[in-house]
């Protein structure tokens, strides 16, 4: 079960079709985010630290939010320590979790969100709250400890989750594919989330938001369908 | 370099459009195993051992080779020490590299491999044959003691190379985009294979043979296209 301290935002996609930059999940993040003066930024998924943080800064600068950016404090973990809400940005999930662990940021962030921390998470960010990366598409670029990760829900996130096309004539596993495969390893259940889609996790219950909507995958039954609006764990059992 | 002692098979998918299984490769594995007339099968990229190798028998009966599977076998490292020739087939890179730990099999195949034993890779079996499995495509569904594979070529492989699409909606990176993230993070050069496409090492030189042909990645230059018949490591330096 969902600690019911949480209050997590897992985006997908940072951008979707057509959109600009977390455009599709403005108004939302507005209401996530309502009273937070300072969000505290985690760039690491990107190698590009400095403009990462500078688009992020300026976006949210538009929402009326200040940021700053871990990799610029002087102690990353007083850092998150002393954060008014967090925000993991997208971008290669093994590259985030390597840094993550390196810095020692993962045990911090867990205690701040058990506090009621706000977490904003995008892509790959949204790979890292959930238990472990074992069900990211990113390719694994850089060694990483382990794949273990925040675990701030009980169930794990197939971000950008893209249907099977028919009409493919490439070879390689399709997404579902690959997670029915993770599910021939492992016992916990998947939400794949389409890209316009975003989970909303408050008072210990996710309920799936956007557009889009988002499939299911859990071990001994056939993938099915979860529609914007659902409470998701429940389904997930 | 390659070792010169090393003769390798490496192909990017053990299906192509339209064709049945290693049909697109069913010349080049008869010339290449020439002489050979039992091959050791590893089954490991599946969950479904059994019925995996079945099907891999059957298939290379059909060319007039005996299959071994070294998950039938009583000591999987003596079936390895034994072979006259290996296959490690397609799957789930992840997996398959785990059980090439768990099981001890990546020195004796290393070593075997320096004796001139011919080696066939297909897809997760192609991936595991360079350096790293830091190119792969697949999910992360089961941790691995490390990233390290065999090592028997000195670039890294990415199989089933799909080129950008530039009518795409989905957000998702590019595959040359993720090989390109991977360069921020190694020096190493990768060989991107396209599904008809294989590769031939023999005497130390790797050829790029099939259809389709290849991209090349190395730091510093824009990706590249590499025609059949090319030799590829000194493209990659």
């Amino acid at each position: 079960m969902t600690d019911a301290r949480h209050r997590l935002l897992l985006v997908s996609s940072s951008t979707i079709h057509g959109r600009g930059y977390l455009d599709h999940v403005a108004d939302a993040l507005v209401a996530f985010l309502s009273g937070v003066k300072t969000l505290t930024f985690v760039p690491y998924a990107l190698a590009d630290r400095d403009g990462y943080s500078a688009s992020v800064r300026e976006r949210f600068a538009r929402l009326g939010i200040e940021v700053l950016s871990v990799h610029q404090a002087p102690d990353p973990r007083a850092a998150i320590r002393a954060a008014e809400a967090v925000f993991i940005g997208g971008g290669n999930t093994f590259r985030l979790l390597k840094w993550l662990q390196d810095e020692g940021l993962l045990g911090p962030i867990r205690d701040r969100a058990a506090e009621g921390m706000p977490y904003v998470g995008s892509s790959a960010g949204t790979n890292v709250a959930a238990p472990s990366i074992r069900t990211t598409n990113d390719m694994p670029i850089v060694p990483t400890a382990n794949f273990l990760a925040l675990g701030l829900v009980p169930y794990q996130i197939n971000p950008h989750y893209l249907d099977p096309d028919p009409a493919s004539t490439h070879k390689g596993e399709t997404r579902e594919e690959r997670l029915l495969q993770y599910l021939e390893e492992s016992p916990v259940p998947v939400v794949g989330l389409r890209e316009a889609a975003f989970l909303s996790v408050e008072k210990g219950v996710s309920h799936l938001l956007g557009e889009r909507g988002a499939r299911g995958f859990r071990r001994g039954s056939p993938p099915f369908e979860i529609e914007t609006g659902a409470e998701v764990e429940s389904l997930l059992r």
